[in-house]
């Protein structure tokens, strides 16, 4: 069928077993529970969406390998068209629900870059990982499935490299070969919108070496797989999710710790299998199509914060135009990393499997600004708002309640009278929740650090090549190498 | 007696009428209760310095009008070194417990800013205002009082003046003049520290004209005074107060409306009482004092943000030296506030009364600082400790403890061997708390805004003057004035 | 012919009537007087490189009216890659040069918007503007035209429109329009390359009104045309350009005011003659692409910063790697104006003519980087070189050759033994030239103000469209307008 | 006397030997060369204030030694009242000058420093360097002398310590120790002010060992000591020095190479000699009391900077108040750099021989500042004063002049009509001079470079201590200290 509604999405997580906790407790339906509905929610807004004819060109296409019409979340990216649309869904869909959708966007990513992986890998090795991947995405497509994708693992010590670990589960690794698939066992880290996810694409943590080749996997995997432990994390505020009230929105994120314990996945779900070769190319190619289109994540927070301000300043008696000067400010940083990114896809091109590569200098030279210019969009944000919003400073839906001193609370909190003070209070609570609370997207080490980014801007700066043109302008005819290291 | 020990500071705590709800509920024991039983350790330690040789001189002095050993917090500040002193103690207790402790700091800097105050109106209007003060003073020296200070009104629409607000109670206002003293009404809003304290000293928010000379007030109150409802807020991460465990720590912070109701107060506690005048002074002096002082709150968190950021670095497996370039920006950041905070106390003078008054010029312009530099101090924390620390993304403490899967989520969240996961999980709570949690201080808008702040440079900056000196520089004989407005 | 080699580049500016004066002086001859032969020098290069294979893709094409080869700099953009190989032109121009090279770039853009443009106009007015364009293109093609663009007006008192100004001649505008032809005059300010350029390419410089329709013209002049006074302007360090010796590089940058004083333009170079409507449109299509590309300028010139800050590291005795971290954020600078750059082509279209035209929010958003982060590449740039390359503080070329004390400066600027103090003192005059001298682009106020800008920023953010989603994930149900201006 | 006027003051200049050279050329007087007689102007603007009573207060003191009244550049600085008035005097010469005045600095600050220092090494050693420095200070309190600091060495290769240059005169050292004095040779670099000093105070550039004793001098030289070649260098657009005309303003600075050829020294005039143990003492109170009081010359500059982008806009035919946000920002800049250095100097505190040092930590940040803040400042002056100011673009006041084209050349610069083109020029040239030309002051690597502030402000930031703050308050209870180096 390949369009799936709401209805259906939400159908399709309800039947699937629980291996969620949260607090110590086991979430038996991630479409009621609180802790996970809000990110149903926000993933169901995609399905929403592809329906809805003024944004169905951004959510909705056909099927390069069958013709349907299809989730545009499950589609191959091709062209510089197809990527940059990636790009402009995941902008509405912050701008629909203020935060991350990870279920509508790693997956999509993981399975592109491992088309062009596979073919790589099936011409060194002759194998054919590439038609089990293409029978997966037409599986994919066929169930308009909602795929999260798992690369960061939780690492262990930071100094020592996956093999080298105390505690080999830091990270996700093979632990058997069968003849009919294999088993793995190990943690991926801090993983968006798995609850709202059907599957699970699993991709490496890292460029590895030989002696980490057990470390070199890459597979599909449903989200109640046996054997899998999931636990959601704690993050800003998300207590609230447990109440009624104006305190937080409908809309979320969650993010998970998942634990494999010797989980089997039949090999026709396995594209990389100790090809350790190849690992350093998929966190090349991952990163520079994630880094180029994580831009339009922030700058679709950030149109948000923009409105959030402007509702702020009118509940507060002003006019938003009194503001535009930071209002502009914060545009100009969300049109940055957007900017960058399309930019970063522009320079890019097809890979070896004919999928989409973006530009991986442009695409880490974003990252470092998608690492930095939020904080500033949210710092102006907290200060067009005022105080009441900059640490959410007042008191709670339950107070507004109170039978005894809730009408004293609404009066203190009424700004101007045209609105109800429900109403500075809700727009004061987003501005809370955007800066402050759980809709901080992981804009800074969300698909890798900065610092990483860094190094590889360092790596593709031809520093020499530069020095060349220097010199050449500056008329210097003797060569000016770098000393000697043992100086 | 002067010097009081914590017990005796709880004990004058417990003694208190409960009047401050929180989540719809009355607070009977503000230092048992878990929404306030943190700011009241916090305040607590405070009273542990005061008699910690380590410590004690920057916390305790000799009253300048008994010769008595006094807390610091209640002296009078005459000098360059005193005041300097008072920005020493808040540095310290932020290094003591990360967050704002407003009782032994607003209530501290108003007491001396009407001291020069009421020298002036006294001088004006022969009142006694000082002498009344003189002898709440003497009283809260021996007593050894925690004092918030409330000077933030709710305010209502920001484009109206008190008087012309729909609401009379949006800002603190005279009642009623009695023979015996006054009755007030009317909110103040984001109050640190109430819980902790004995007695709030209330200013005008406002310089006011003669249309709203009835909230030119200012007057001292117990904090369970007859009539005064005080509502706690609910700030990002409150709800983990109620919790034990490790996703919070042991120290916090409240900001209170405080919605008063005709509330009676002594003429002896009176200090301004429809004498609008002065307001716009009161605002001056303490501005310039304030916004002086901060930089030492942000510099001290700051200081501690560079300390968790050390043991993030170390919990994942590296060196903190590794980060030092990070960490010596985020130094210069804390040191910057200070060190503009202690220069616009250099060039401060003795005010009408004889305390020091801080230059307004450097205090305003330092604020600018305030309000930014430690938003980028907070995303250096958030660089170095990784992406558990930048969204507080990992398990809860409920989960580290459940009998079936803990330890497992312990295995996933262990980093370097040599500690134990719960040392990395509470250095990443540290973090988290600090930078978007109930740590996080009001550093944007506390003490009023930036934009406010900008307002008093751009008054105090002679760009004619500066004109001059580039025309005589330029060599131009015309003179160069501002065009005609009507143009 | 389509292609030009160096040799007749240079012959056909001999072959002009000189009318470029300097200092009081008239130019006889452009390619070999000191103020002009740099920047005959730095377009010749173009040439060089349009017959290199290395560079030659991206300067030269084939024309799409005839099929003949011809420079990039004279063909029509239709596509996206025509236009970011306007962008990586010009990167490669500034990497070979260091600088502007104004002739080939405003004209080209220039002709290809006035292509879009008499679409539209001669739809309206049945004018047949773009049959004379095509027939000057084909012109320009042919003889491998350089085409400097003149925008900017001298403007007079910025507070009044051109009809309003006292001096008529501080716009350019149409005297008279006769059967055969135009007579202008007025003044264009601040023209980039003229002195290395054929002709001129002529636009209104703002969107005009009915009044102003005599400021409403569009057409190309020979360079030394009848009537027109060039003269040079002096920047920094620019007397350099009159001496032999290291103090300044071989390539160079003029900018021009250019007066006309009743000059006869005739019918068949003129595009647009009074049709003031379009004049708005004009400005809109011109900018979005030039400061799309404008990145691709600043980038080059950073590459060469960056190079520049190798040399003088090299020079001083260290490794340039010593300085990665820093190169590391001038290299983020330059990808960011070219990156954006690009993003605003991608995200362009075609327009009325055909000829693509960026999109005006990126290009306008990377405007305000353009004028922001060269200056910070700049300060990195002098702060790797040291004391030497910050303010160019080192003794002269002539004190180098002076017959007695000349060793002893040769000895004194001496840094690492393996290079000669000569290449030290060259790398160093070219960071000075660089960051403080002539090559120095206007990347402020080049191509329009950032406060310009932001201005569009500001009325294509749609700040109601964004209070709107915010409202949504809010959850507030009451409309929240802006207050009415009278309040 | 003491208390010299403008016109002794130049006398004495006129007195010396000729020994400076710049562009091949001796410099006969350097009170009337073109290339010396602005700084001599700018330094002779000191002698004025010292006798005008608007300004009096910060220029003249009472000598602590004879109680006469003195030049303040030449006084002892033993309280921070006497500190912060080197701050105010050097901020108010930039006013009148627009740039450095180096003679009225450097010595000042040097004697003061060594003040210190002898009492230490004397102490120790049993030297009487203290007394042979009163004697020389006595010395320069009569005769009111302008004394130029040498503290930078040329240093040659920077990978190595003095001793291992194979040039030794890369750094001024002690060729030979006689009964009667010393002989020194080397080179000091980029020294300012010296063609408008009488002497010149020399440090060691550096924390030397004891391979290096030789280069662990200091002593005073007359400017026209046998034996020294001082070398003027050339900076941006200091060429138009020769000219007449408004192109550049009547003030200026020199930056000088002094070469010096086994000069004799007299014991006299010897503070130390070869007692390297001592020189880092000298370089930390050096930068420290030098890095707190630079702020003020940037904030001086930036003043001006304030005052020409007012004219700037005013001659453009707009308000200065138009652009208030952004004088606010370069305000803010400016009380930054000042604030900090006066916060640096208020926790300073008397060092061993009685003259105050300010506090290292306050001041190296300080420096980070300095090296940074001034080039925004900058941008802003450039920002506000439009496309003529950004690269000095317009006409040379040649063209100005010239009897056929100048009047057209007046008329295309005229700006708004109240004043005169040569009024805009004039605005013009100044913002230029002062962000781009002569009056760049060396505020990245004067007094040292910010990277080596960075690495003080790294060593005097206590990470453990702050580590064990962030412990306590995470309650962690397990030590958490650095990984093993060979890890």
């Amino acid at each position: 069928m390949g369009l799936k509604t709401r209805q259906e999405y939400i159908r399709s997580l309800k039947a699937m077993k629980p291996n969620i906790y949260k607090f110590g407790e086991l979430i038996e339906d991630v479409t009621t529970h609180p802790a996970t509905r809000r990110t149903v929610e926000s993933h169901a807004r995609g399905f929403d969406a592809s329906h809805d004819p003024r944004y169905s060109a951004d959510f909705e296409t056909v099927s390069t390998f069958t013709g349907e019409r299809i989730h545009k979340w499950t589609s191959m990216m091709e062209s510089l068209d197809d990527i940059m649309g990636n790009s402009k869904m995941k902008r509405w869909m912050y701008r629909f629900t203020g935060t991350c959708n990870g279920g509508l966007c790693v997956g999509w990513n993981a399975s592109n870059v491992m088309w062009n992986i596979t073919a790589l890998v099936d011409k060194e090795y002759g194998t054919a990982y590439q038609e089990r991947l293409k029978k997966w995405i037409l599986h994919s497509q066929e169930k308009g499935l909602v795929v999260a994708g798992g690369l960061t693992d939780a690492k262990g010590d930071r100094s020592l490299r996956p093999s080298q670990q105390t505690n080999p589960d830091s990270n996700l690794h093979i632990r058997e070969v069968r003849e009919d698939g294999i088993v793995i066992s190990g943690t991926k880290a801090m993983i968006c919108g798995v609850a709202a996810s059907n599957e699970i694409f699993l991709l490496p943590g890292g460029g590895y070496r030989e002696e980490d080749k057990d470390y070199a996997v890459s597979c599909v995997v449903p989200r109640d797989i046996e054997g899998l432990t999931i636990v959601e994390t704690r993050r800003p505020s998300d207590g609230r999710e447990y109440e009624n009230g104006f305190d937080i929105p409908e809309t979320g994120i969650t993010q998970a710790y998942l634990i494999f314990t010797d989980c089997f996945v039949p090999k026709d779900r396995v594209f990389l299998c100790g090809e350790f070769k190849y690992t350093g190319r998929i966190i090349e190619y991952f990163t520079a199509n994630y880094r180029a289109c994580i831009g339009a994540c922030v700058a679709g927070q950030g149109d948000v914060m923009i409105g959030s301000a402007a509702l702020m300043a009118r509940a507060n008696g002003l006019a938003a135009r009194t503001f535009s000067g930071k209002m502009v400010d914060m545009a100009v940083n969300n049109e940055t990393t957007y900017g960058m990114g399309i930019g970063a896809m522009a320079l890019g091109k097809k890979g070896p499997g004919g999928m989409w590569v973006s530009d991986s200098l442009l695409a880490h030279a974003n990252k470092v600004h998608v690492a930095t210019l939020p904080y500033e969009t949210k710092r102006l944000c907290q200060d067009i708002g005022g105080g009441i919003v900059e640490t959410g400073c007042f008191p709670s839906c339950k107070d507004f309640d109170h039978p005894a001193y809730g009408p004293l609370v609404r009066k203190a909190v009424q700004g101007a009278d045209r609105f109800s003070a429900e109403t500075r209070a809700r727009a004061a609570r987003l501005s809370e929740w955007l800066t402050l609370g759980a809709g901080v997207p992981g804009c800074m080490h969300g698909g890798g650090s900065p610092d990483g980014a860094k190094l590889v801007v360092r790596a593709l700066t031809p520093v020499d090549q530069f020095a060349e043109y220097a010199r050449a302008i500056a008329g210097i005819d003797e060569a000016v190498p770098e000393p000697d290291k043992k100086k």
